[in-house]
């Protein structure tokens, strides 16, 4: 049994996409961030890091694992599965730099681009400015890099796709579009049409509903 | 034959901690961020994120490998070697959830925080509060851990440590201490007297001399 801690966040929805696409079941519940959810002493306990998703295999080899870090979950599915991480050599690298990329580069440019822009307290034209270069810049990377491949890691699709999709999923709150990255948003609209991502992201945003 | 491309920065420093630490030859060469060296056409053809460090496996099987991302190219390393990460089960995921701790948490906000304090263009209070804050959050988070356990990913030593060595090395230029963490001073100042680290540190500092 799996059970999944998330809301509907461009890190959350990467663990239903992956259980889906894996064919797993699992119990979706949701952490309200809007109310401080995730910082509840109950969730803290889970993630001491007090952030979404958490997963919980209860059926884990040496008793029930309770695992925080999206991509470490997509890591840990994969291995367990077999599915969507090439076993060795290069395919298998190309897979993890493109987790790291997604991890260290994108992911913090379009989180602070989209603070820098909603959330934060004053306009500070630098800050923006600064962030959402960098998320318009990453997206270039990316948008050069599946000119050549079919997927961001290679001519398969592996967890790697599912990471990149997160926060691109969420790019409006960012202020990034598909304008001048034609490859990038032919990748996305094929992702985004698989039957487990329709199914992951339908649950993911019901999260918010209530 | 290893070939690692790299600079004295904080990414940098993990990919020969661990060469080191694995026994393995290599060769480092110098690309000189002070002036640019990254974003120079010939670096860019191995990495178009332009970033440092970059590790060349000439012997790779399938033919030679050329990775970035520091955390990845420690994994592709870990698994070439067969030493410093787990092979299965829990003990494994907690290296992988803490790589992508250090990758999506701490590596973004002391980067950020020493960029607020130490390059921007103006001085923008809320922008300093918010990465030096979240610099502090993390490190507090991880003395907690240490608090259990000998190492960040269990009681044995793994490439988890090496990965979030890297940014406590260069403290100084976020502005973090070890003055309210004293277990993360224990586990730094233990990894810090390694000969291997030791041997590392010396040779990445040594590229900046020139």
């Amino acid at each position: 049994m799996i059970d999944v801690y998330a809301f509907a966040t461009p890190n959350s929805v990467k663990v239903p996409i992956a259980l889906e696409e894996m064919g797993l079941d699992y119990t979706l519940h949701s952490v309200d961030i809007r109310t401080g959810g995730q910082k509840d002493p109950v969730f803290r306990a889970l993630n001491p890091n007090a952030k979404v998703p958490v997963l919980i295999d209860h059926d884990a080899s040496g008793g029930p694992l309770v695992l925080s870090e999206s991509a470490a979950i997509l890591i840990y599915l994969a291995e367990k599965t077999g599915k969507l991480l090439p076993a060795f050599g290069a395919p298998r690298a190309r897979v993890f730099e493109q987790l790291f990329f997604h991890g260290t580069a994108m992911g913090p440019a379009f989180g602070n681009a989209g603070y820098f822009q909603k959330f934060a307290p004053e306009r500070i034209p630098h800050a923006i400015e600064r962030f959402l270069g960098e998320a318009n810049r990453v997206t270039g990377v990316l948008d050069a890099l599946l000119a050549k491949q079919k997927f961001v890691a290679g001519d398969e699709f592996s967890i790697a796709d599912i990471v990149n999709f997160g926060w691109l999923w969420q790019r409006e709150f960012v202020g990034v579009n598909f304008d001048a990255t034609p490859n990038l948003a032919r990748w996305f609209a094929e992702l985004d049409a698989r039957p487990a991502f329709r199914r992951a992201i339908s649950k993911t945003t019901a999260l918010a509903a209530s």
